[in-house]
């Protein structure tokens, strides 16, 4: 069945209600915290959190209230600003209390709500200003509640990130935040995505794998994972369809894989997102280890934003993942040109160089092995990524 | 045994010789050649070779060479402008070429050389060049001989690394460039130790595994590994010392410890080196892959760069990589204060921020879990880093 593009985000599928409110967590009277809800009943749930061993609160919390509901959940809250990481105890009760004042807000159990949080790791979590932001918070349905959740998540992002798609007789939507603090391995960012299928927590577990391994995972800003990140999946059943595990992984792979293009477009201090594609690869695993080996390289970052048509830098960090890859089959192309096959090959420089220039360069790696593809995303390396990580908190 | 410091370098051992020379490799006249060799005889050798699938023809004319000759070899041939990477059979012929006229000049057989490349990937070597230098190339012992050498192998570094070191009768002496594409996992630079001590190929190849592992391979400038890095260790036996396996490992491991600890003072744009210590990590091995980790961080990196006493960001870069971690028994100093024990704990934030623009910057992660140790090296992220890497070759 194929997907189709639709406007809208978090709360466009059938069942859900979303919105936003200004708790005063950020320096700045901009709007910091979202509700993301089932109308009523509970929605089945899956949920990929960060690998990171210093895991935040809200992660505890959440895997705990997850795995306590079989997978039965009513709402997400998440907040900006702060982190609610290396907090302690006093951590872990902040998103507890978060939980809890989301459920009084909903009428349901404390246990059925998810806390997210993300910002500065180890400041404390001002729980008091949340729960009296949430008691007055408004929700929506549609666009404008998706909206407004997609905007009061961000950080150091310029942009809200939202998709949506309509598929056989459903739609999936979603939002995402996350610039910085962002690599491979579940370990990216915040990222919700709903529908109106209905589905087992257990078919939406192993549609979000599917889908992450092929958006989320494959986005890499600097190599950090962070400390927070986590990406949830609902289904409400509101529509009545009983997706086909296949109809329901394409539609949720297209929705995260345009979030996640999103994500590395707003890199820290990008100027261009990098498109890397390879094929020729062993197998589909390899070809998304080795895109995201390229897309994470800081040398390649680096020559993408001085416009250098350095391929030797693209074929080193394809070989430093790559478990198998002969120079002598590989070819790699930069824009429209093919730019080294088997060995260096003549090619038009300036023409090179406009394309690493352009807002969206396409890199593409053949290693012609065998059949297997995939993609990742990355951002071009500037001068004003280091400036941003510098001053983050000073 | 103690070690004990000296001046020197890679001829300061007995029975070895060095010397450089102008073949016209770069694009300014300097040093682009080094040779280092065995006065007369051969050497006992071991060697470690980038773990890069794209490697470049001298690696894997080195490697083939080192096989065939049982790890008895003559000398070591280097040139710095071209590193004679992604040049398919012609690549592997000039290496061939390079070899054999090392070998001519000092009337050994060619595969009694092993060939070093480093610089610009995928430009063609200019064989004809090496080979007219290296006719005319003057040799010496001592430091002088080392000091032409170490000076002929840099490329973006702006210093020469050397260190020598005196031990149970015998010496050890060692050079090595790297600045940039410099990564954990062997993988590192060009590294070149020698030592008159007594000792087989495979004693040598294990006391150059235990170095490199607490040396070369826990530095990080930039998370790239490159195409052409290799460390080689050469024995000449001419001090008549058999040299125990610890004492010979603890005074290589030194050596490598000093050049790995130039190498990241020297990174690409830096202005502070990282020295990363971890201390009750469950064993060594897991320490010092944590102490990796946080050198490795952009975000510690670029965080140490703005003065930021950040330090959920070296929380966050240890969870990353630790296999675990109780964040309720971690404890992280910066300078010569903790600022987390557990849970964020009150420290003088000015004297941090002081301690993280010296030239010398102490992190420490004490994981509260058992006796295992280990340190790495990095060095800070700077906007300098971005402008050498985006304007390498254009």
């Amino acid at each position: 069945m194929s997907v189709r593009e639709i406007r809208g985000g978090a709360a466009s599928a059938d069942g859900f209600l979303a919105g936003s409110a200004t708790a005063g967590l950020r320096s700045r009277p901009l709007p910091d915290l979202a509700l993301l809800a089932c109308a009523d009943g509970l929605a089945s749930a899956a949920a990929v959190f960060t690998t990171n061993r210093f895991a935040a609160a809200p992660i505890e919390i959440a895997r705990r209230h997850l795995a306590s509901n079989g997978g039965r959940i009513r709402a997400v809250v998440a907040n900006a600003g702060c982190a609610n990481a290396g907090t302690g105890k006093a951590g872990l009760q902040a998103a507890l209390r978060m939980a809890a004042a989301a459920a009084a807000k909903l009428g349901c159990k404390p246990e059925e709500v998810l806390p997210a949080s993300t910002g500065l790791i180890g400041s404390r979590l001002r729980i008091d200003r949340i729960e009296a932001a949430l008691a007055g918070m408004k929700l929506r349905r549609g666009s404008p509640g998706g909206a407004a959740a997609a905007r009061a998540i961000l950080t150091t992002d310029t942009r809200p990130k939202q998709a949506a798609v309509e598929s056989a007789g459903f739609v999936v939507g979603g939002m995402a935040k996350g610039s910085g603090m962002i690599h491979p391995q579940m370990a990216t960012m915040l990222g919700f995505v709903t529908t109106d299928a209905d589905a087992s927590p257990q078919l939406l577990q192993q549609v979000l794998h599917h889908a992450v391994e092929r958006s989320f995972n494959q986005v890499s800003v600097d190599g950090d994972a962070s400390t927070n990140d986590m990406v949830v999946l609902l289904a409400s059943g509101a529509s009545g369809v009983h997706a086909s595990a296949d109809d329901l992984a394409d539609a949720v792979t297209a929705v995260s894989r345009s979030l996640a293009m999103q994500i590395a477009a707003d890199g820290e201090g990008a100027r261009s997102r990098i498109d890397v594609t390879v094929t020729g690869a062993p197998d589909d695993a390899a070809a998304r280890k080795i895109a995201r080996g390229v897309a994470a390289s800081s040398l390649v970052k680096a020559a993408v934003h001085g416009g250098d048509p350095n391929w030797g830098r693209i074929a080193s960090a394809a070989g430093q993942v790559a478990d198998e890859l002969d120079p002598g089959r590989l070819r790699i192309g930069i824009g429209e040109q093919f730019v080294f096959e088997g060995s260096p090959c003549d090619y038009d420089e300036r023409r090179a160089s406009r394309a690493l220039r352009a807002r969206v360069v396409p890199l593409t790696l053949d290693l012609g092995i065998g059949d297997g593809t995939g993609e990742a995303w990355g951002c071009d390396l500037s001068a004003e990524y280091v400036a941003i990580n510098s001053e983050y908190r000073t």
